[in-house]
């Protein structure tokens, strides 16, 4: 669309980090005809979704698991499956999601310690190997977006660092603001268990938990001494089902979200079979990000990550209020540009800064939608309009 | 459309008991475009559901809990939220789901124990009534229609059994594959939890799980001693994301599946705002039930319910192969009609039965759609194509 037809679209451009916009042969793809979850027609489409995640996170050898849910569901597919109660866990908190993935891990029996960063900042390597030393732990978890503040983690160098210090220690990348987006390359990394969920960079609607699990998390799990303890997300009851939708002759533990897992299939195909590959699509989003933060910085405001373009992620920019502006004066008028970027979240500065998401086909067809132009002269021109000069 | 139509028609007609044929009007809201779970206009959206689920169970005063996932989920709701860890609970097994059910409970450190009722029937209220006196039970379950057998549960006579026998038991309806379709006057007759999923009488695709809890309910959640033992499915999140959604502010705690949410409300709206009124909603399930039943014996066939007209559910009907016929006799003649009807699924008897689904718009919209008619003019065709003679 174009700037004078975003102005009048009914619908606003949606630019928070996730749910993201979704393109209409996704949505199309959202309106299939009802289907029997275990129809010969619908099988090989969810056998497919499976294959394709494996392609996106660089994960051939590694097993896909896919239900009804969110990504908060991840963490309970990871508390009651790949650790026992009383076994130990190390937290890498960088903000909101951190907290909350702890409170998950405690609920199912584990003991958790946390390495807490400042806001806007994570946990260095030296911090994270100093506590591997100290004690063994059968999780990392670390937040690889956090969307409540903009960080980016360092997949890969947490990868080499378990690998080096702590190899049977299984690494949960939680990657709901992050996968689609960012590069992760699992298994050459050596991320274990990668999680998420459909509205973020998968470019879908909201309402599937995405998870993969490497061969030494589903070795862990096998390794168990006491049953799962969640019911609808065990992996006893989970794994035979993915293995029987790919063989292609599917299986019931609890009907999967159908219209969604054809939305996933239409998004999987054109993130995977069409231009731009994979890895282009992660540099579009570097680019992308760039072009933001650079805005944001020839505007003179701050981000709430020091330095944005080294330690930010590369699909959504959390932006500081310039001093003497508040929430009410700027989100609004955003909104009547047809706008809807997102609040804070971090509870202890939601109201000092908001977060843009450029994501999808925000980031890869910005060519053709006029997306990220449209956002980011808006900014400039609500910021003037509610009085702050550059 | 008409006979000559669906013989062409690329989507099959989908006549098991859930997912089942979904309204175009539905359809095209869960292609809605993305929007912001916390957006002031999704909000009122989410909030029209909760309202609108209470006229459907007549449960002015109850609290419906919508989340993505699926109606086993609700299992999860009831273990982990209801009854605490050594507490009792009564399973009445009517098939498949009671088995499932009661493995849920435990998972979660409830003590069960079941009545189990041959294939085809129920536990008899006096029976139930027996168990109530010689233990006190925290919780009793019922599969309200077991859709592995097509059995329909007395709800209102196990209400006045648990009323008069063990009042503070938490009388939980798994409607699954009743609501919308079978009447549940959840608060006259003292159910306190109904919990179910979309893709069944409540005519949307599958991905929601849709429980509403009873003050009785929600006050012995509030007694609890241990914090609930899951976390996804935890009310200690939720209740307060439900009560900020229906008062029209919104919360977070994980995202909810917006598109979904759409999909209810356009569904919801139907049932609740346009003719027929509900009570003829369910009148019409009782005559299209009626109608297949009727005519299942016309052909001189038996349900697997022994009095399906008295016992048998009204949006399903679970038939036996007339003798020297399988599955592979008849199925695949009607998916050569574009029908989709379900095979058996209680293990000890599953090559013995088929079942077909009779519920949402194709009872409801029966005169323009013209799907029974089809259904069973093409079940008497495959039929006689097999050989049969009635």
């Amino acid at each position: 669309m174009s700037t004078s037809e975003f102005k009048q679209a009914q619908h606003k451009l949606l630019v928070i980090p996730g749910p993201i916009e979704v393109s209409d042969d996704v949505l199309l793809a959202n309106a299939h005809p009802a289907m029997s979850h275990v129809s010969p027609d619908f099988i090989p489409v969810f056998g497919d979704c499976i294959r394709m995640l494996r392609e996106v996170l660089f994960a051939p050898n590694s097993q896909p698991v896919l239900t009804a849910g969110s990504g908060t569901l991840g963490w309970d597919h990871v508390a009651a499956n790949v650790i026992q109660p009383g076994e130990d866990a190390l937290v890498l908190n960088s903000g909101y999601f951190g907290d909350s993935f702890a409170d998950c891990l405690e609920t199912y029996g584990a003991k958790v310690d946390q390495i807490k960063a400042p806001i806007g900042s994570k946990p260095s390597l030296s911090e994270v190997e100093e506590a591997l030393k100290k004690k063994h732990y059968k999780v990392l978890t670390f937040t690889h977006v956090d969307t409540s503040t903009g960080v980016l983690s360092d997949a890969k160098g947490l990868g080499e660092l378990v690998k080096r210090v702590s190899p049977d220690t299984i690494l949960v990348l939680d990657g709901v603001c992050s996968v689609g987006s960012e590069e992760i390359r699992m298994e050459e990394w050596g991320i274990d268990i990668v999680l998420t969920a459909t509205q973020k960079g998968l470019g879908c609607p909201p309402g599937l938990m995405v998870l993969t699990a490497s061969k030494k998390a589903i070795a862990a799990f096998e390794k168990r001494t006491v049953p799962p303890n969640s019911y609808f997300a065990s992996w006893s009851r989970w794994l035979p089902v993915m293995k029987a939708y790919e063989a292609g002759t599917g299986a019931y533990f609890a009907t999967p979200p159908t219209n969604l897992i054809y939305a996933l299939h239409a998004s999987l195909t054109t993130i995977t079979k069409s231009p731009p590959s994979i890895e282009e699509r992660f540099k579009q989003h570097v680019a992308a990000s760039d072009r933001v933060k650079d805005f944001i910085e020839q505007l003179g405001l701050k981000q709430l990550v020091t330095d944005g373009k080294k330690d930010g992620a590369h699909g959504m920019t959390a932006v500081r209020y310039p001093q003497g502006l508040k929430a009410t004066d700027l989100l609004p008028k955003l909104v009547a540009k047809n706008i809807v970027v997102a609040a804070g979240l971090h509870k202890q500065v939601k109201d000092e800064y908001f977060r843009i998401g450029h994501m999808g086909v925000t980031v890869v067809n910005d060519k053709e939608r006029g997306d990220l132009k449209y956002l980011l002269d808006s900014i400039k021109e609500a910021l003037a309009e509610a009085g702050y000069k550059a």
